[in-house]
């Protein structure tokens, strides 16, 4: 909890606002709070939350992330709470009888980043948590943002609903800032071995095995050193990871590295 | 909680195991367990969980889940736990000093169905609800997945966690299946409006601002009526809409369509 960065925060002042549409437990609002600010969303809005505000159930469950976020503001209806928005979404798993773009958590992600390119300011309502939206307010919304799930078991808390759609909105905003990394190594402090280095290892590998008799059957053995390089390949080693297996060629046959 | 098809799930059945590490409270495994039904991940397996198993605050919390998965299993050690696996992933935030393959969710999710189509079997390990996963189980893994979430506030709890994963495994599936639907306009019971529909509005529409005097400035008249059809083109109307439309010039201005 101590070390958190107000600068990082800050820095995502450009994500959707969270608008809760007339939530119950004060222990959900604290939930999509910390799922909020997990994925860098910080402006949290309520439209008439049953039990008032401010909550201390919603402070406990938000594990610190309330402090953290600018205040959330309350309002009476749900028209007052996107009067300054330029877009609406609305988070529905129903398909209404209406008229809408609807778009995966991941599609409106990518509006949603678009749309902050050319200054619009976005929000996205959660409606309460067994009845969910109702088509009033869906109606509100210019797009609708349903979530992929088992069509067998689909019912999200609302706490989890906001963390979807919030971390779609974070790896939309890596992506786009070249700060994603999708598969990397890590490699301790050791860097990665040299080709050079590899192939002096396998050479060693391959003489200390043919002066032992590995290669029983001389017309295979292109095969199997071509087997047993494949394999070495594939592990990836670093720079600390050759000398190792040098230790354990020595350690086996006895002999020291030349 | 009816109504649920039990063939979708089965469907599901390539999904990862998921497999939760000395997990201490039972509303979290609870809380994973929902997370994982929700994504058509189905198979749980414990690792010496603190307050045993079964566990009621776990069934309440899975929403129903638990009753639906096939029974959990628990074991001794993780290394009991995914001896029958073909490649383990370890969840964790923290880079390790160790060798090791490190991928997002997303990039995770893709290697998982990779792994998939040549028939390996998947786990993944999650740590304790505070401590995490300690080194000796991230060694046992082959790829470390990292959640990319806000540095200056990156704790997930265990269930939001096991959410991320098993969301990502879903889309992933959902889009090499085709089953994916990025955005789709829904239009409730009405076609989209033909072409030729909205060319007979638009004409319509522009004889009756011209005749009640609207085009004010002539030489404007060709760039306010691109502008006019740009603005109804974007709404991408029904059929049905088209009709309304067609209503309001005539509730407007007192005539009956031709």
């Amino acid at each position: 909890m101590t070390g958190t960065d107000h600068t990082k925060i800050a820095d995502r002042s450009d994500g959707p606002v969270i608008i809760l549409i007339h939530p119950q437990m004060g222990e959900n609002i604290g939930a999509a709070a910390r799922a909020m600010l997990n994925c860098g969303v910080s402006e949290l809005r309520l439209v008439a939350p049953r039990d008032g505000w401010p909550s201390a159930p919603a402070e406990a469950m938000s594990a610190g992330a309330l402090e953290r976020m600018p205040p959330v503001r309350v309002y009476p209806d749900t028209a007052a709470a996107i009067a300054d928005l330029h877009h609406v979404y609305a988070t529905t798993a129903r398909p209404r009888d209406m008229v809408k773009s609807v778009m995966t958590a991941r599609a409106a992600a990518n509006d949603m980043h678009d749309r902050a390119t050319t200054g619009q300011r976005v929000g996205i309502l959660f409606g309460a948590e067994r009845s969910g939206l109702d088509n009033n307010d869906v109606a509100l919304a210019s797009t609708v943002i349903t979530i992929p799930l088992n069509p067998g078991f689909s019912s999200l808390n609302l706490g989890q609903a906001v963390l979807l759609v919030a971390y779609e909105w974070m790896v939309e905003k890596l992506s786009r800032t070249g700060a994603d990394t999708p598969h990397i190594l890590t490699n301790g402090d050791s860097p990665a071995a040299t080709q050079d280095s590899l192939h002096g290892l396998y050479a060693r590998l391959e003489t200390e095995l043919e002066d032992n008799g590995f290669f029983r059957a001389p017309d295979m053995k292109p095969t199997v050193i071509r087997n047993l390089r494949a394999l070495l390949t594939r592990a990836d080693m670093t720079d600390q990871e050759v000398k190792t297996f040098h230790g354990i060629i020595s350690a086996l046959t006895g002999k020291r590295q030349k």
